[in-house]
């Protein structure tokens, strides 16, 4: 297969000369069907929301999933590592190393169950507690409602309910 | 990472004995703030989006990822890795290992441009275009099409057009 030089233009004519053979640098590529693929819009999106969120929430240091196990912690207090994690999704590994950083920061603390001596009954400490309700601020006013502002409240609700439709029921 | 499926699991009674203190083992977490951060959400539907892809597209082994460098090869041949790694928002050197893996499959071929002897031109091999064709089908027929009917067309488009604007103005 041969792959020779070819003009650098946007056009079409210039496109189309790109799809002969090898396309000119610089110019914006075609997305084609990728644009049209939920998963792929899904992905892009969350990258972005996610960037967002590290961003607002920099000044403490905590990633969406760091920030998810907290809230998590906070209503369901003395679960253990398994219940939390599969609940969030995340994987055994994965999670063990996250609380092994939450851990070392004091924001949460493991405990033996008195029931069963091999599991792990999760807690916030009193910093924990603390970082979560300042991160949650930091949510909602830069993030949460910067997001609302782009949408809408109705397109917000009507996005939520499908996304959550399709983590529950597809 | 697997997505589990206990968090869409919670009946009343399980969240209200679960918001004691430490709380039974078994019932369902509450899920409280989370299930109303928008973020959460997306990450939820964007796994079982992507585990759903896996299935359908199982008998060629292609990642969502993959799928969508073998789309942008096809449609902007002869571009270079940065190119399409930025398009993708792929950081390098995972691109570079996805790109050993697709071209050890025969599926694509990095060549040396001929104006920047540092930089990698890629294209489809022929093996690659029929894998691609063949993928394209499975996802309309098998992941697409059940989405479409999950959703209906109308909350299907207004979905993705959502998703786009977060991706691109948010």
């Amino acid at each position: 297969m041969t792959v020779s030089k070819t003009a650098s233009a946007g056009s079409d004519k210039g496109r189309k000369e790109a799809a002969d053979d090898a396309a000119g640098e610089g110019t914006a590529l075609q997305l084609g069907e990728l644009s049209e693929l939920l998963g792929y819009s899904l992905k892009r999106a969350q990258l972005r929301i996610f960037e967002d969120f590290l961003r607002c929430v920099a000044p403490l240091q905590l990633t969406p999933a760091q920030f998810s196990v907290l809230l998590l912690l906070d209503k369901n207090p003395g679960r253990n590592q398994t219940e939390i994690a599969n609940t969030l999704g995340i994987l055994r590994p994965n999670f063990v190393a996250m609380l092994d950083g939450l851990e070392s920061r004091d924001l949460c603390t493991r405990m033996r169950s008195t029931n069963d001596r091999r599991s792990h009954m999760l807690l916030l400490t009193d910093k924990g507690r603390s970082v979560l309700a300042r991160a949650k601020k930091l949510v909602a006013a830069k993030h949460e409602a910067r997001l609302n502002e782009l949408l809408g409240p109705a397109n917000r609700t009507a996005l939520l309910s499908m996304l959550t439709r399709i983590a529950t029921e597809f």
